[in-house]
């Protein structure tokens, strides 16, 4: 008799996004009249840039043409794009190996599927509130999690604890939801906790391109000793639109290794096998439209891109600003994570929101305990709607 | 400490493909007047077919419109690409539901990637020789894995064993490496077994395209009882050359139940629950592509395609016939499995043809231990070259 994971009855159904859908449409059936303004999308909703858009017709038609055709591509990816991702660490001064970098259907499977490397034995240490990928993975493998408080007295930026030693850390910055970003220093006395307890940090940069302040790191491998202690994980999500298109890499420095009987075992030649072994490679057409997002032409076309949405999250903060309430992220992050004014819990204001403003976001109670009383706004709507949505959050929290 | 699962320690390397290009190589080098012609090739060499290319550049036009721009898509798959494969699996007879049809970006990563839904202490029944996925995925979670003899005697089809209760069971067909495929009667037998056993069959039918004889089921669920036993794992790859673009789609009944603690588990909410924590979905652009090969007018040019490798299947097939060698697979497969002339054994064979006709196929230890005394050739090169390859055959072993 086959004898299913039982891990899987362990995880909670995650209700969130579809208890959102239900109070919105509930209120639309109500309030007909009313044209409700969404600031809790997590997905992008500029179009591909023109660069990407020429290099995949260009990649069609090579692939209807015998001469040119592709089948079976390497599974780790094509060199061209392994030189652009390479090239694109280059301008913030890491330097890596092409077989260093992995590129992949995009971050989520990535960050889901290194768990496979890792004994179930390890103790996973996960910051709350959380991307709750990284919980629920976890609880797929039957790992022991535990949780890092990320709140207001450290900034949503929780160090490393003094009375846990974990084996594996996952860190996401510029945080979802958070938006919080650890700075160099910071970033720093993680490396060094991991390298301290041979721990392994799980670092998810997915956000990377928000980042504008200067002081910042982009990549986990700007810090020295990460190489022997990171992995890290990226996408074109965010950067460039990818959402629906899927690309994403990660980098397994070739030093990150761990002594099994006295033998050094490279985490980059275990992933290598996994990928080579469970994965079959990122369509071509897709690594094609990847490869010219870090063109000259590609960089510059998706850096609009990103400023319309920075251009949303000032026009938010600038609210929020003028109204006296707390928040954080916005200035390196796509989200804003407030702290719900009056001392509202996360889906009170949701509530009083949709209900007097016809405004929606998420309830940040839905990313952890440390959520409650935090609600995430986010600045992938366009300049006309945000600017909708935060006249009439004024209107109702000036009163 | 971060503990690495040791699994990964007791995988093989596996040098066959490596191997055959070093001796490949070393011949060209030393007898630069000679053409190889390559029959070991298990890539399709078949352009996308137009409708296929008229579908993907529409749909990247609609990736770089923002009215038409899509972002994150369901996991499992759009809902057009669902209808359209559940409309070919109307074709042979077979009834599904939607919500039991998973898009993915192919056989091999689902193949892969269900070992997530079983517990370790499953012990998986493989067939000798077998595509190595199968086998390699449960080294890495360390299950028991226990070899089922392919061979002559069963015509590379082995039936359920009465000695062994297995509790996963793996089955190809049409075979890789074989071409040997279970017709109805053989089929029953095992959908028969995996009930009385409480067993899965992970049912792997990337090939079903090449079926060409009647009798022969080219799915599963086309097997009465089939769908409270099996998964079925099925390929756009060798189907309409989409091995580097990457599609496939994976069917879980919902009627596949296992019990745990006298509550039903249903296996498609577990998979389910898999593809939306670790997965994101197939590329839009590619889901159209592949949608596209499911109207008449796709199905009418990969029908032209196929027709083409069995062309080549043909041919080979001939010359075997008259040279008296003994062979499996070819007509309802693009993989032709013959048994060495003169009782060679499959290294020996592969240097002797080599050496003596520069043609080069797979020796059939590559794939187990049942292989030897095999060798592998495919019908995925052109017309011409099948044609020539076959000449010189012919001329070396007539002698």
């Amino acid at each position: 008799m086959a004898k299913i994971n039982e891990n899987f009855l362990n995880l909670k159904e995650s209700y969130l996004f579809s208890d959102i859908a239900k109070k919105v449409d509930a209120f639309t059936a109500a309030n007909p009249d009313k044209t409700v303004v969404r600031l809790g999308i997590g997905d992008v909703t500029r179009p591909l840039v023109p660069a990407v858009i020429e290099a995949m017709h260009k990649a069609v038609d090579e692939m209807g043409d015998a001469a040119t055709f592709r089948g079976y591509g390497p599974e780790q990816g094509y060199g061209f794009l392994h030189e652009a991702v390479q090239g694109y660490y280059k301008s913030f001064g890491v330097t890596l190996d092409n077989d260093e970098i992995f590129i992949s259907d995009g971050a989520k499977s990535d960050v889901a599927n290194i768990t496979d490397l890792f004994d179930q034995a390890n103790t996973v240490l996960v910051p709350d509130p959380v991307y709750p990928v990284y919980v629920d993975t976890n609880i797929m493998n039957g790992r022991n999690i535990v949780y890092l408080d990320a709140n207001e007295d450290n900034g949503f930026l929780p160090m490393p604890p003094s009375d846990v030693k974990a084996d594996m850390v996952y860190l996401c910055s510029p945080n979802n939801p958070t938006g919080a970003t650890y700075n160099y220093e910071q970033l720093k006395a993680w490396v060094d906790y991991a390298n301290a307890n041979g721990a392994v940090i799980l670092y998810d940069a997915a956000y990377e391109s928000f980042i504008t302040e200067d002081g910042l790191p982009r990549s986990i491998f700007e810090i020295e000793g990460a190489k022997t202690c990171a992995i890290e994980f990226c996408s074109l999500s965010k950067l460039a639109s990818f959402t629906g298109t899927r690309c994403g890499y990660t980098v397994v420095p070739k030093a990150l290794t761990f002594a099994v009987d006295g033998k050094d075992v490279a985490l980059n030649k275990l992933w290598l096998r996994r990928q080579t072994t469970k994965f079959n490679g990122v369509p071509y057409i897709i690594q094609r439209g990847a490869a010219a997002v870090f063109t000259d032409e590609g960089l510059a076309q998706i850096r609009e891109n990103i400023g319309f949405y920075q251009e949303n999250a000032r026009i938010i903060g600038e609210t929020l600003d003028e109204l006296g309430i707390t928040y954080f992220g916005g200035v390196n992050s796509p989200y804003i994570w407030l702290k719900c004014p009056n001392g509202m819990k996360s889906w009170e204001f949701f509530d009083y929101l949709l209900e007097n403003a016809a405004v929606v976001g998420t309830p940040g109670s839905g990313f952890g305990k440390n959520g409650e009383g935090y609600f995430r706004l986010t600045s992938f709507n366009n300049h006309e709607n945000t600017r909708e949505a935060m006249a009439r959050v004024k209107a109702l929290l000036k009163k």
